[in-house]
């Protein structure tokens, strides 16, 4: 099975993960090997969670799942592009994308609406 | 200045970097805190090698530099994306994105053309 340079990456390589439609990037996740092969197999977004340590079937707990529909590799083998359909949105938070603060200066300026409440999704 | 959280990254953030025109993404490079600060000051992408261990204005040797138009930070503040005017291409084998190989199957199929020949570029 074709697969990214693991060893070289130390492990996990980055995947950016961009709705196939707009080409809107949506999040920047992990993959470790097992998580590459559950999502090259079953087409649905698989990540390693770095900070839970475990594999993560995106959207296993709140419903808003990535059916994958195109794969790429880098030049280096070291990082991948998942082009997805997003079901509901991709950021915890609640707006569709993770990318939904802009900088403008000194400041960052949100962009976009949430499109559910944390709370309502994941409890308080 | 606002930036990313680097402490909790481990002193290096991953910078998605896409066509600020198509949106098309073009590489994944990476940022330590100087390389923000230069990038959001002189609005020229500029990255932290690790394989060379160093400071790297894009372009400075190819001159495909990267004109930033826009920066976002994500939920976590542990990944950035910039939109950049690409000159030339943004990919050290001539293609435009390094991103050009998509999974077909148990291959890789090579989309785009190159742009340039990296010996023209680079030497041998």
């Amino acid at each position: 099975m074709i697969e990214p340079d693991f060893e070289k990456a130390g492990g996990l390589v980055p995947a950016i993960v961009q709705d196939a439609a707009t080409g809107e990037v949506l999040m920047l996740a992990w993959m470790n090997r097992e998580a590459w092969i559950m999502t090259v197999e079953t087409e649905k977004a698989t990540y390693w969670s770095r900070s839970r340590k475990q594999l993560w079937v995106k959207g296993e707990t709140s419903g808003n799942v990535q059916k994958v529909r195109e794969i790429r590799l880098d030049c280096d083998s070291d990082a991948v592009i998942l082009k997805v359909e997003q079901r509901g949105a991709a950021c915890h938070t609640g707006y569709y994308s993770c990318f939904y603060r802009r900088l403008s200066g000194d400041r960052l300026e949100v962009t976009g609406e949430r499109l559910f409440d944390p709370e309502d999704v994941y409890g308080k």
